[in-house]
């Protein structure tokens, strides 16, 4: 009969992805706290934003249903990633960092954490798509199926959300499959706009009029030119790339297509660069009609070659057939191309962002922690 | 600094999946105790067929790259699911035991097995689709997440073959999304035969001459009654509506379309079914013609409505444009409907059938396995 056992979780972010996991950690924390036979209990001992921090004396809980009033009403100020390792480091239990932000300098400390024995789960893309040495420094360091009862790390939501992505690739590579190419949309932003710019069957108004439509529902960032230079789907190619075994320098060693006409690279504020959009809807108007002209559809994709290392971002033209060019919102679709599938891929499609699905990939990360922290 | 350590393994069945597990096992086996900071030294302790049983005195490893000359050279019977449990039980050692069978009495003794801290990964579907105190038995008897260190039970390989459906259906459930509807092509003989015999834009034999075209190829069970009868789809169901939280007594206890016609009922055997079949034709041939007027295709589905508890399998009509029409060769497709997911579903497609991708999924889960194991 094994016995209760508390495990300490310390959340950074409180933004879109934060919010939808700290209200999932409170369904988990009181659904595994009544497993009879082996109650676990969720202790949320932190929880810090880029401006404050909530902690109390000698590690005790926080309140998972007052958190927002608490931390609003706190000021303390944030820990340096330094601080935080060290603080965490001396908790009683073991810990789970919960990694909500997109934040670079704390990236940058995982290897010191994973060296601590702290586990890290995240949606964070920056420590898996930088440049290769901080990778290897995180996988070194990490435990991961090594046993020692801590020091894991999952980052399933860094690419295409709670979509079961990075654990189906794994598990291609850890069973001696053969992965060939990847292949996909991996961007719900670029989704949205190809699929409303070039519907399959024809539509679609001026790509200009389609970004400002695409901002206002919110399915961009602030600054749309951070979709649209082609980064943030790089970063997902880079950490594809990396686990099928390439080595991959950073996401700017390999081609990357961006949207941004070169005219407009020195547009001072992402209202300027929209404005001055429209100027060049005639090109993307061109690239539509070519595509037209040969029945098929243009989207914004990612591509892994394997064999051939080469990874690239960018425009390519699909049949109407296709299920790259059949998909529908703000869906992504990704493609594995191996030995054992053969000529017809394993697909993975749906929501690949958005708050609680992102949160939910993360979640699921936390759980496979918890069976793994006997 | 963890040590090395030895899990033993002994795999039931040596069949087209049985087959390519131990070609996995193989691999596997030479990775893993290469691992300098962690190596693991994986032992076929037992290998066994309905027929014959290949094991050394004191537990000693057999030969993982001679063991089809040696199980041939082997005289010894099987042992029964009892002294087999026995026998396990008593290694020296940790012990998983992998079912690549579809034998109902084998699946009968898993809560045997588990009680006595051997774990269980397989693709047998009788385990967890025959009575709903089977399944009951079974995961209670399962420490799955409970840090016993032995006893666990991972079977991804009973739907969708190595398609990551069965992992991802948990974690909606456990992280507390509301699984709406569970729809899709769950077999690949029936997908290979619809999308054959009705595919998009025209074309297809006449139904009787699709059912030896696939049995030809290798598609169908040797009797192809064993396909169309519904079964092994209604089998695959209940596994989904189980996990989901339904309590489906039985694959018999809800509707399932059997393609055997009421007047084949009889035949005594498969291949004089197969002649008879043809008288059939006409019934077919009405429903594509009526599918046709409307623009759709037939398709052969599962569907669970967890809001409704309504399990249902058997013949629907979709449009052109549907995924399930669009599905190639024998390609099985699911797609969760969920509150995160909203309109558009989590959709996986690939093979859901053949050996290598089955036992792909059987490895995966050893690899799980091994993970907790500590």
């Amino acid at each position: 009969m094994p016995l209760p056992r508390q495990v300490f979780i310390a959340v950074i972010g409180a933004g879109g992805v934060g919010r939808c996991f700290l209200k999932q950690l409170h369904y988990l924390a009181s659904h595994l706290c009544r497993d009879s036979s082996a109650p676990t209990y969720l202790s949320l001992i932190l929880l810090s934003t880029s401006k404050k921090c909530l902690r109390n004396p000698d590690y005790r809980s926080l309140h998972l249903d007052t958190w927002e009033q608490d931390l609003a009403a706190s000021s303390t100020a944030p820990l340096s990633p330094e601080e935080l390792a060290e603080y965490l480091a001396h908790a009683p239990n073991k810990v789970v960092l919960v990694d909500n932000t997109s934040n670079q300098a704390l990236a940058d400390a995982y290897p010191l954490f994973l060296h601590k024995g702290i586990s890290i789960v995240t949606p964070n893309k920056k420590a898996f798509s930088s440049n290769y040495d901080l990778w290897k420094s995180i996988f070194s360091a990490a435990s991961n199926g090594n046993g020692h009862g801590g020091g894991y790390v999952f980052h399933e939501s860094s690419v295409g959300a709670g979509l079961p992505v990075i654990c189906t690739l794994k598990e291609l590579v850890e069973t001696g499959d053969e992965v060939r190419k990847i292949e996909g949309v991996f961007s719900g932003t670029m989704s949205f706009l190809f699929n409303s710019f070039m519907p399959v069957g024809g539509g679609g108004g001026p790509f200009s009029a389609e970004v400002k439509k695409a901002k206002e529902l919110g399915y961009t960032e602030p600054d749309p030119r951070d979709d649209l230079n082609g980064l943030d789907v790089a970063r997902k190619l880079t950490i594809l790339a990396r686990i099928a075994g390439l080595e991959v320098e950073s996401p700017t060693s390999f081609p990357v297509q961006s949207l941004i006409p070169k005219e407009l690279e020195g547009c001072k504020s992402g209202d300027e660069f929209l404005e001055r959009l429209g100027e060049f809807d005639g090109k993307m108007e061109e690239l539509k009609k070519q595509a037209a002209a040969e029945g098929k559809v243009v989207r914004f994709v990612g591509s892994v070659d394997v064999a051939k290392k080469e990874v690239k971002v960018g425009l390519e033209k699909f049949d109407a057939s296709h299920p790259i060019a059949a998909l529908k919102g703000s869906d992504n679709i990704i493609s594995f191309y191996t030995k054992r599938y053969g000529d017809n891929p394993l697909i993975i499609q749906g929501a690949g962002a958005g708050g609680e699905v992102t949160a939910m990939g993360v979640t699921a990360d936390l759980i496979k922690v918890l069976r793994l922290l006997h």
